[in-house]
């Protein structure tokens, strides 16, 4: 079987492959070492993994050409974005092609009027809301890293503002796909809803280009609302910090983001971010509403944060505070990982219902007491879903093991709360195993339809699960 | 090949088949005439179509066994709820077992401080809310009819609030599922969101029970608003209302409901629930929030709604008043329909980008003007979701035509706008062919997946598609 042969021995690039793929796309295809390196690295923990080429698209027909050209030699396609990604998403661990999705990066149409946008996939989030911005409308998933909107699709990203508007499953309205097949479909129309057939957008986001390759992405965006307030509050406790949000949630207050750090990631941030702010538990959050309903808002969970042991609470509807501040938390990893000089990092990502989020979050920190890795805890509380940023030492040889123990204990300990082994970051290659123990049989249903829509095993082989 | 001589030919059930389900269900499998027509028959148009058995399940179990011994006799399984689904969803057209749910009506468990729930896919959403009341939470999917969550969930229902508060596809967390080989699944865990895999839960939402039998369903629920406010405003023409409406979004006014009923639709609803509203082009809205923030949203749709040519706009905060309002919403359909005794209704759904909405509407009402059949229109207009209600003559033989051809312009205008077949009714029977206009390709991959998960298409067999 040549084509397993191909995946699995990572044999060289047949001979004619590379002249069919070099008469096709020029200089666009490359072999160079740094360019596979960038390719084959990743932002977290994992070991380097090469692709055998990258290409670099420039429109629909280009994607469909590759797809046809490895298809009809078996060669693997692992579509590659901004290269942000926490469980090695988007590493060839098969080899094969790297097709680098970041130079289809035009705004294709803004539909002020129905509130959405036409993106090629290689459009970075930050350059939308730049592009954006002089027609009062943005686009609020927001997951810290600069990524791509079709990275952020194909791992159904989320982050600081999903517990307003929701994740990419949200906010994703209709995929241009170019299918294993090579055929270039759309899966659903302009309509804010639409009940005509499967959920094909949905399968799409989150599949982590499994099943098919993002070549346009139709976005729903959000009027910028006349008031924004960013506020910071210390507590005695992080329960004390949790409590207050699960009462703002009960109290409908509408939060556009609540973000809570704990001590140690206080103290990242403030030597990072050269900041001042005390160093105990923290929530940031920002209020989006009429200036009348911001102020409502603030003052109803400032009561709730004092009656929780909050302290020190301080907001400002100032732009300038407003960007320190989620700057500050935008760079918590970066301060969290370089806490000790040339350490890795890695960045753990369970999701659990949020009555059982200060629970989850104690049992960690005496797990975390117990370590000899440093770690911080950051998280999108609203949502129940936090992080566990670790810094560790390549030279150390039991540091890495270390956190992989932990980790497991965390995943373990949120599934028997009924949460997630991954909020926002995806399978990749890093939580396969803990899908299983999350959704058991069910995966068995993913794998028939990664057989039935990819039976080549073409797209990103290995990520998700194995195909036997 | 026996499976497709059974589910075309409609043979009689055989003998060891009804030996077996009797010695399992007892007189829970009914073949008694009149039972039979109560699942055959539709809220719309469509002729009858009879299953040849009806079984009533009472647990998880009880879909299992059933499943198993259809599958071994290749005797198709159509999912029943309460029958107010609008294209035929339900209709068993390859005859075989009607899987009637509406005994499996237990709430299992309210997570308050999750705001979640569970329970049983024949639980109808207003003894949802009666149940919830006590608790200070709602569950805001409206599609009007009393309908049961497993039929809203299969059918990707919404309705009157999805303008705040979303579709099915975003109430629902999670679903236990019986797959078609009869194992038993959960698609996700009851965190707030995920990253962990195919989103399988989105997928099974609006595959009108063609994949799977959804056997219990994770809601998501909401905090009562502090306050809420209903409105009525009547405008000089359609395009005004329209007008008011998407101006009010862009000024990020978090309209809970926003109805649009035409002047013909405020006449039958003032005759059948016997009131006295303008009859003119008219908005319902609902406004939910604190005191203050309902006030405020409230004042600013009242400005845009005068500056647009409404007149009479009237608001009030009394339950009753409120209740006055939606009754006559909910009972709109009946109203139009029964503006002519005997009639038969038909209610048409697309749905098209808001910039869009005015004109369709009013090319429609063109088509209307010139039509014998009387027909009124309302819709949800903030999602740009409208339909049309007919009252058509059964004696009359020409009417039942002048209606396709009416809905058949209709289907192809919002297309050609960008919009959908079928906002919120689902595909079913009566939607086929405008799937394929709307999607092309796309159905093939909904054609790949229905084979790969149910390759003996024995669940709901012929709706969204026939599979050759």
């Amino acid at each position: 079987m040549t084509i397993v042969d191909r995946q699995w021995a990572r044999v060289p690039l047949p001979a004619e492959f590379l002249s069919r793929i070099s008469a096709r796309f020029g200089d666009r295809f490359t072999q160079s070492r740094p360019i596979l390196e960038q390719h084959g690295s990743n932002e977290s923990h994992f070991e380097q993994s090469l692709p055998d080429g990258v290409i670099f698209a420039r429109s629909t027909e280009d994607v469909v050409a590759l797809v046809n050209l490895c298809a009809d030699f078996g060669i693997p396609i692992t579509p590659y974005g901004a290269g942000t990604s926490m469980e090695g998403n988007a590493m060839p661990i098969h080899g094969g092609v790297s097709l680098d999705m970041s130079q289809m990066d035009k705004v294709i149409a803004v539909n002020a009027e129905d509130f959405d946008c036409v993106v090629q996939p290689g459009v970075r989030r930050e350059e939308l809301n730049v592009h954006l911005r002089d027609q009062g409308l943005f686009f609020p998933i927001d997951p810290g890293a600069n990524a791509t909107i079709g990275g952020m699709a194909s791992t159904r990203a989320s982050g600081t503002n999903a517990v307003r508007y929701g994740t990419m499953k949200d906010a994703v309205l209709s995929l241009q796909i170019v299918t294993p097949q090579g055929k270039v479909i759309r899966t659903a129309r302009r309509a804010r809803k639409s009940a005509a057939g499967y959920d094909l957008t949905r399968l799409y986001v989150g599949s982590e280009g499994t099943l098919g390759i993002i070549t346009e992405v139709t976005l729903r965006l959000h009027p910028v609302p006349d008031t924004i307030s960013a506020a910071v509050c210390s507590f005695d406790t992080l329960g004390g910090a949790v409590d207050t949000v699960v009462q703002s949630i009960q109290c409908a207050v509408p939060l556009a983001r609540v973000e809570i750090l704990d001590k140690k990631q206080m103290v990242a941030v403030n030597r990072w971010s050269k900041l001042d702010y005390p160093e105990a538990p923290t929530l940031f959050f920002e209020f989006h509403g009429s200036a009348a309903n911001v102020a409502e808002q603030v003052e109803t969970v400032k009561t709730l944060a004092e009656a929780n042991g909050g302290s020190a609470f301080s907001w400002s509807n100032l732009p300038e505070e407003r960007t320190k501040l989620w700057r500050a938390r935008h760079e918590a990893y970066y301060a969290a990982v370089n806490m000790r000089a040339g350490a890795i990092g890695w960045a753990t990502d369970v999701c659990v219902p949020i009555s059982r989020l200060a629970e989850c979050i104690a049992e960690t920190h005496v797990d975390l007491d117990a370590s000899s890795v440093p770690a911080t805890i950051l998280g999108h509380v609203g949502d129940g879903n936090f992080h566990l940023i670790f810094s560790i030492d390549p030279d150390a040889p039991d540091e890495m093991g270390e956190v992989e123990a932990i980790n497991a204990r965390l995943v373990e300990r949120a599934l028997a709360m009924d949460g997630t082994c991954t909020g926002e970051h995806g399978i990749g290659i890093g939580k396969q195993e803990w899908l299983v123990a999350e959704l058991g049989d069910a995966v068995e249903q993913m794998r028939m339809i990664k057989r039935a829509l990819d039976p080549q095993n073409l797209l990103n082989p290995g990520k998700i699960f194995e195909i036997s």
